[in-house]
């Protein structure tokens, strides 16, 4: 084989390589991921950024304790009511406690969350439901419920 | 054709609506028609009836404010300890806001509840994980959030 052949079987292999990194992560890691971006653009006060991986449409739906809001741009708008500034953001942690997938392009995720602030320490769970869609995992649904104080 | 054989249709007819009836119903609807035999149960003061429709192994989890309770038995020695008469089960009402069915044999269904008792009227919203089995839809994940008093 010549030079130039050994090469292109190298190069060949790299981009084998970067496809599979990009196209072979697991469903449940690629999901792991998006929300790992979630709670770092939450902690860095960028509430723009955390909403990204919600459904950009009105059938989005965001159930909370008894509350029900539909659409990206109200639960957008309830987000920046509910937490106007860093020290009522505090510091986000999720820990995802299962993934089921029923379907390729269909998720269901259930964890926990927890906000350190400096006065209370509120903390709860919750259940996802993501689609996959051409722009990757979109969060379809969400129901969070809290520990009562 | 003969008489047996006018007969033999008439009975393969009667056969295939039997059928039919039995096997043709949507996913959507056989799971409200879960739902709101476990009201029944409920309002006649039966929750072992209640608990029926929900996983029998210790997979289920049952995840209600900042709580998770995992499998049946656990799951229905709370409602027993949280229900312990009629007075406290009051009168329960579910709706079925929306059925998701990204597989043929899962479904998410989200809705709202609401429990009339004498001196006050808790509701909330619930997140529900279906799986049609052998017996049926089972519950395998319920996740439920109650609004403010």
């Amino acid at each position: 084989m010549t030079r130039r052949g050994v090469l292109r079987l190298v190069a060949l292999g790299v981009g084998l390589v970067a496809t599979s990194a990009a196209w072979g992560a697991a469903p449940a890691d690629e999901i792991r991921a998006v929300l790992s971006a979630q709670v770092a653009a939450w902690n860095r006060g960028d509430l723009d950024a955390f909403m990204q991986p919600y459904d950009h449409t009105g059938s989005l739906r965001f159930a909370s304790g008894g509350t029900v809001t539909y659409g990206w741009q109200p639960t957008l708008d309830r987000y920046k009511k509910r937490y106007p500034d860093k020290a009522a953001m505090g510091v986000l942690n999720l820990e995802v406690v299962d993934v089921m997938l029923p379907a390729a392009d269909a998720a269901v995720v259930f964890g926990r969350w927890e906000l350190r602030r400096e006065h209370d320490h509120p903390h709860g769970l919750f259940t996802l439901v993501l689609h996959h869609t051409a722009d990757g995992w979109r969060i379809s649904a969400d129901h969070t419920s809290a520990a009562e104080p």
